[in-house]
Parts: structure tokens; C-alpha cells; sequence
């Protein structure tokens, strides 16, 4: 029994092996790949990626879990072993369901339309990039058709991709309660029209990159194990906890990447505290996209926009850009940052709008994946809901329904966990106030180690080790919930 | 058997994609890895490694090859599905001879061994370097008695696994010729004292990186498909033809990154110029260290080193160092390029005494295989021969037996492609000047195209396609030989 469990640990290690290797090629294409090496990177990605499919899904591993159901069934539940036994047989029943040939027209079929979405969005023309969504939803459901097995909704399947173990109606649930009352404030605030004028300008990349660094280094990390680099769009990445890779995108004329980087920053530092022990296997890595969010959110807006911590890094911002922000005084930045706008895109929404943003795409893809909506009508029915939620007229479907690179990607069932990651930020942020009395004039002094450590030990520790949802409820003692967030919406906004 | 022919190229594609991945892994980790990545980095390479390895063992390609036993038959010899087969055969032959264990063991002695040296090497201490060294010889005289079948002398096995199909008493034919002339041509020259002063002095790094990205622009290259970093040391690397990495070491008291850059920018365009629709395959990899080599100890000394280079391109040195070569004219500067000096150091060393270090190191490691000597009396045995072939005294192991990395890393075989590329080298000039007779003047003018296209048509274009001599052989017309090499020496230097 020990010598399976050893076979196991040693097959899923070299699997995430293969996992880091592929988000390394793929974070070296987008920072450092000579941009000829691209059809040499696909070659390589598709290899390694199948590879580690193969290995996954093995029989081999499948032998390996029936002989240790006796152990799994005598261990305490909330073991290391018993939870990397049982999530490592969820994941693999999941994904021998899943015909190889289906995979491999996935990623074909995904490959194929991102040029195409490319230019479909900068020719603002929905139809050219109609006939690749096609494709991709017709081979998403096929997906569902093969792993739907048991799910009260075919959108459940998708789901549980980014979120598992979460349903779509616990989603729509959430969302239902948080609709109306965003709509509200935002209706509410678009009339104040905040002053934000100086946060474009004149912001020289080179400075931007000086303030990134310093930004990652007062929240602190262990020396030596991160590094920051500029890409077109923002992300974390890293091959270990021990090398963490957050990128951002200096635009000249804005402090955007400032919030994206402690955005990052909370991403990065997530994969950072992650367990060593446990490092190579399954129950070591982050638990979904929703937790990932909440971590980033955190940082970018419960530490990155409040008070304390602009009363200790406004100064060094004004230095930095002293033709651009000598004037304002700390009173108007912070509102400045605080400004709600209601406006087409997405990645650009302020803290408020943002919901809105999540609710119209989850809401669309829902109607996909039922057959509610015919594909072909897409642009309508999301320019009706722009009006409807954010009273935002679509000029054009590049700013519409073309904005985003997710479907492209075959990535249908992503976006509402960038909402619930954010409504869960509140309540993780909340707890840590809970057992931290002084975490305010901590951040206020630049003492960033009871709050990291806090997370690591309430959050980051845990890994894949429970749901989601009861991630959540063991670091806040509480489910997910709409009230605290929109709460601290209206406290901060209104 | 088109089946079988197609199955075999699938496999070894996805073969030559985890090469091409562990490349980058390594490139990563010498460029851009933050420094407490290592662990992980340890982990994803020997997992890449070991795939690699064993998906190119699998019994199934023996299998594939015995299948295309007669297709083999069939087809002109050299063509390239013959060649591919016949080449494939090879390289599986040798590798299924080696057990895994033994690989294993091999890799783990070399790992645990680099720190060793690096400390020993540091305190000029061979002793503590010494257990390493014997358990590596020990693993590495093992895998000979895997593979030695057939082979006339056991240093064979080494030897063929740097520069395959070549046999140690043919280099040793060659070294022979080469060794009384070349020691003296060095003991005429040493008394020249040439002044080389001015090459050391204050080189500001960032116009370093300036010029070395203007050399190879200038020598040429695809758009969008190379790039240039600091490592501390040089190499050239990459990921496919079209995504090239060379690394250079910018010392900021020396010139010294300007020659490696042409050194790397030769080995560069090699991978650079290899023929694209074999790209997947290993006929379409490149031949031997030796003919690699050869290519970049063309773009160095026979190029780099030239006076028609340097009429062209010495005006922008002298602009971009104008405190410290302002009042050095292009005679004196040339001549400082050329000056003989022996010392201690190989990758210092001047062209006319670096062979004599190599021809040291492939004596000491035939008398290491053949139990010749003891390892204990490495250094002794080592300080001889630099007294004797070079006149310089080893003041420390560090600066002597210590000096190189390659034996700690388990690279026994090695050293003498250094010194049969830079005699090819010559060679391969010489049958590009007589196909080529403007040559020299589209140096002078910087017109390196001929020369690019000329080495990719004869050199680069075979791949693996036949063996080093024969490639050599096909390049030049000639077998590799000693006098060319002896007739630039003394020509360039008396």
C-alpha cells in the first residue's frame, strides 16, 4: 500500500512537472521568445501538453487509485493522503472521459481562431470570427457531453473547469442577489463624476518599472525567487514557489500598471506560499480561480486602495512623477482612484462596474451552453444587457463582444469566477481584520509580514485540499456571501 | 511502410521537441531563472530528460526500424529518409545499451559533483574535489563497457558521443601533426611581446551590449528570430531555427564579449541555417561539436580577426570606445588582437597557444580511460605538460587542473571538438574563399550574405545527414588536415 501511494506521488510529481514546464514556455513566448519562434513553440507546447495528459491519465493511475481506496477509506479524511487520494481521483475520472482526439480538436480548434479573433476584434467584425465560436461550442459541448454525467446543468460541467465542486445555480444565486443593488450604486454614483483626469498624463515606463519593483518588494517575498517583466497583458505565472513570474504592461500615458501589478503581486504570492512539502502533488497547488482572484483582489483593492496604505506610498508616487502628481494632494488621488465610470470594457472597469461586467458573460454563456441564444445574435444580446446594466451604448463589437480573448481560447465558463474571487476578497480581507486588530496601521507602516503570513497560513496552506467553498469557510467561517461585499462597495463608494 | 516511416518521424519529432524544451529549460535558468528556482528547475529538467529518453527507447521504435529494414534497402543512400533511418538506428542502438539506472546514476553524480567543483575549483583545493571526480570516471568507464562493442580503444565510446564516427587514433594522427609546430611557433612568438594593453581598460557594459547586438546584426540574420543576453558564461542556445539565444559575458574592463559574440553568433547561425523541413528530425540537427565549432571559430578569427573586418567595422569600435582605443590606430589594434601570450587559462587563450591546452586535456583523458594514471596525480601529471608544452608555470589547481567545468559535469570526450573545429575551421574558409573569390572584399564592405548563404549551402544545410569527416569532406573536398591550420597560424602570426 505504501509502495502504490509512493507510485502514485511519483507519477503526479512528474505530471506537474510537465504542468510548471508548459506555463514556462508559455510565460517565455509571451515575455522572451523572438517572435519568429512561434510555430517551433506550438510544436513544443502540444508535445509536452500531451505528454502530461498521457501520463495523467494512464491506466497506470487508475490501478494505482483502486488499490489505495482500502487506505483512502482508513485515514482520517482531512489527511494530506486521504485528500490527494480522493482530489487525484476526481481529477483523473474526469479526464478519461475525455477522448484524446476530442482534446486534441480542442486545442486545434482554439489554436486555429485565436488569429482569427485577432483580427475579427480590430476589424470590430463579429461575423469573420462567427464561423471559429462555432466550431468551439460545438466541440465545448461535446466536452459536456462526455463528462456531464450527474450534473444538474450542462453550464455546471464548464464550471467546474475554473471552480470546482461549485454549481452554477450556488453562481447565479450570488450574482442574483448582487444585480440589483450594483445596478443601483452605480446609477447612484455615475451622477458624481470624481475627478480622475491626473491619473493620465505623462507616467515615463522606465519610472513605472522603478515603482513596480519597489511595490513587490515592500509587500515582500523571499530574496531572490520573483521577477517582473513587461508583457501586452498582465498575468502571474512561475515554474515553483520559488520562481514566481508577474508581468505587467507599462502604458506611458497611465498608473494602470501600478494596480495591475499588486493585482499580480496577489496571484504571484499565492503560488509563493504555497506548501513546499506538498509542491509536487495535485493537493500542493491552488485550489481554483475563484480562491486565485480573491487573493489578487486583495491586494490590488483592499490593501492597494485604501487609506493607510496610500498615506505611507503616496509620497514616493508623487516623487516619482512629480510633473504629474506635485498637485494633487493625497485627498484627491484616493478619490481619484475610487472614480466609478460605467464604459465598455472589461479589464478597465472600476471596482463598482466590474460586476456588471462578469454578470452579462455569465449570463450569455449560460444561454450558449442551453441553447438560449443563437450565436449569430451574440452582438445584440450584449449590447441590450450593456445598456441594460451599465447604461453604455456599443459602438462596435471590438469594444463589445469581441473584447475578450477567452472564447477564442475555448475558455467558456472562466469569467464568473473573477466576480466571486472579488466578493470573496472582502470576506478573507474581513477575517484577517478579525485576527489581525492592528492590520490597518500595520499596512499604514509597511508591515506587510502578519498579513502575508496571515493568508499563508488561512488560505495559501490549504492548497487543493478542500473545495472552493469550504476553502473559504475555513479561513472567514463563512460560506460565500453577497452582503459583505456589497457592504464595502457602498462604504467605500457611496 | 509509409505508415512505419511517418510513425517513426511522429516519435522522433516529439523526441526532438523535449530537446529543444530541456534547451530552453537550461537557457531559462542561465538567463532568467530567479536564483532560488533551482530545486524546481532540477526537478522539470530531469523529468523532460527521462521522457525524452525513454520515449526515444521504447521498444516500438525498434520495432519502426526493423520494419523500415528494407525501405532502407530500397532507397539511394543518401537520401535523406535513408539517411534518417540509418542515422536513427545508430543513436538507438547506442542508447538502449545504456540501462536507465546507469543514466540515472550519471546524472546524479554529475549534479551532486558541480557544487563540489565550484568550492574546490574556488579554494584550489583538488583534493576535496577528488571522491567526485573518482565516482564519475567510475560511472563514466561503466557506460563504456555498455557501448564499447566493436570499438578499437575504449575512449572511442567518449569520444563519439562529441564527435561521432571518429575514432581516437584519427585525432590523435591530427593532434600529432599539429603538436611540435605549434609548440614552435609559440616559443618564436612569445618573445614578440606585443602590446595588447589597450584591450583591457574601461568598457562600459551598456555599449558592450551595443556593439555586440550591431556585430550581428551586421553579419546577419533572419528578422525577429535571435536575441542576446548576459550569462555568466557564454553559450549559444535555443529553441528551433527560428528562435536563436546566444549569451555573451559583458567584463567591464575588457573587450573580450565582442569576440565571444562572433564566437556564438558562428554557432548561432549554424542552429540558424539548418534546414527547416528536417527541423523535427535528427538528420536535420546539427553534425558534431567539432563542425560546430568550426563555425564559430570562423565567424571569430578567420572573419572577426580579419584586417578587411576590421577596416570596415574598427571606425565604430573606436567611436564607441573613444577614451580607450581614440589613440590605438587599426595597426596596432590589429596587431593587439594577434598577440601570443601563454598562460594559464584555455578560455583565454590566444588562437596559437588554445590548441595546446586542448591537446593537454585529450592526453590526461585518454590516460584517465586506459588507467594510465592515477587521479590523484591529475595535477601533477596536468603541470608538467603545461610547463612543458606552454613554458608556464600552474601557480594552483584553481588556475590548473580545476579550471573547467566539463569533467565535473560528467563531459569526458569532449575537449578535443574544440580543436579539431577550429582546424576545420580553416578548411572550410579556404573552399569558401575558392568558391567565393570576392570574399574578402564583401567583408570589407560588410557583405556577409555570400558567406551566410555559402555555409548554409555546403555546411549548415547537411544537418546530420553524414558524418563529421564526410561533411567536412563534402565542404571542403579534403579530409580534415593539419596544415591548413598550420599554414594560417604561421601566416596570421610569424
Amino acid at each position: 500500500m505504501a509502495d502504490a501511494l509512493e507510485s502514485l506521488k511519483e507519477r503526479l510529481g512528474e505530471v506537474l512537472d510537465l504542468t510548471k514546464v508548459v506555463r514556462l514556455l508559455s510565460w517565455d513566448q509571451q515575455t522572451m521568445m523572438p517572435p519568429a519562434g512561434t510555430s517551433h513553440r506550438a510544436d513544443q507546447m502540444s508535445t509536452v501538453f500531451r505528454l502530461e495528459h498521457e501520463r495523467f491519465t494512464d491506466p497506470e493511475v487508475g490501478k494505482l487509485l483502486d488499490e489505495l481506496q482500502p487506505l483512502e477509506d482508513s485515514l482520517d479524511p482531512d489527511s494530506d493522503d486521504a485528500a490527494l487520494i480522493r482530489l487525484t481521483r476526481r481529477d483523473y475520472e474526469k479526464s478519461v472521459k475525455v477522448p484524446s482526439s476530442l482534446r486534441a480538436a480542442m486545442a486545434r480548434a482554439s489554436a486555429e481562431a485565436r488569429p482569427v479573433w485577432v483580427q475579427a476584434k480590430a476589424e470590430s467584425d463579429f461575423a469573420s470570427f462567427l464561423p471559429s465560436l462555432e466550431r468551439i461550442v460545438e466541440l465545448k459541448l461535446e466536452y459536456v457531453d462526455c463528462v456531464a454525467d450527474g450534473a444538474a446543468e450542462r453550464y455546471d460541467v464548464l464550471l467546474d473547469d475554473y471552480e470546482p465542486q461549485t454549481t452554477t445555480a450556488e453562481v447565479r444565486t450570488l450574482f442574483d442577489e448582487l444585480k440589483p443593488q450594483i445596478v443601483e450604486l452605480i446609477a447612484e454614483l455615475r451622477e458624481k463624476d470624481v475627478d480622475d483626469s491626473f491619473l493620465h498624463g505623462d507616467f515615463p515606463p522606465d519610472r513605472q518599472v522603478a515603482i513596480a519593483h519597489e511595490v513587490v518588494d515592500l509587500f515582500g517575498h523571499r530574496p531572490g525567487s520573483w521577477r517582473i517583466d513587461p508583457t501586452e497583458h498582465p498575468f502571474a505565472s512561475g515554474a515553483g514557489t520559488d520562481d514566481i513570474r508577474i508581468t505587467t504592461n507599462y502604458h506611458p500615458d497611465s498608473l494602470e500598471s501600478l494596480f495591475s501589478t499588486m493585482h499580480e503581486y496577489g496571484h504571484g504570492l499565492y503560488s509563493h506560499q504555497q506548501p513546499k512539502h506538498l509542491e509536487r502533488l495535485p493537493i500542493g497547488q491552488s485550489c481554483s480561480l475563484g480562491i486565485h482572484e480573491s487573493q489578487s483582489r486583495l491586494w490590488e483593492n483592499l490593501v492597494g486602495r485604501s487609506l493607510p496604505f496610500w498615506r505611507l506610498f503616496y509620497p514616493r508616487v508623487q516623487e516619482t512623477y512629480p510633473e504629474q502628481l506635485g498637485g494633487v494632494d493625497l485627498e484627491r488621488f484616493h478619490a481619484g482612484i475610487h472614480a466609478v465610470k460605467p464604459a465598455l470594457i472589461r479589464i478597465q472597469a472600476d471596482e463598482v462596474c466590474y460586476g456588471m461586467h462578469v454578470m452579462l458573460r455569465f449570463e450569455l454563456e449560460q444561454d450558449i451552453v442551453e441553447g438560449r441564444v443563437e450565436l449569430r445574435d451574440l452582438p445584440e444580446r450584449w449590447n441590450e444587457k450593456m445598456w441594460e446594466y451599465l447604461g453604455v451604448e456599443v459602438p462596435d463589437d471590438g469594444h463589445g463582444v469581441l473584447q475578450d480573448v477567452h472564447w477564442s481560447s475555448g475558455s467558456i465558463g472562466y469569467f464568473s469566477t473573477y466576480l466571486i474571487g472579488t466578493v470573496a476578497s472582502v470576506q478573507i480581507w474581513q477575517a484577517a481584520q478579525r485576527d489581525l486588530p492592528e492590520l490597518e496601521e500595520q499596512v499604514g507602516r509597511g508591515e506587510f509580514g502578519p498579513l502575508r503570513e496571515w493568508l499563508g497560513e488561512h488560505v495559501h496552506a490549504q492548497g487543493r485540499k478542500y473545495s472552493p467553498q469550504e476553502t473559504l469557510r475555513r479561513a472567514t467561517g463563512s460560506p460565500i456571501a453577497a452582503q459583505p461585499y456589497l457592504d464595502y462597495l457602498r462604504q467605500t463608494y457611496a
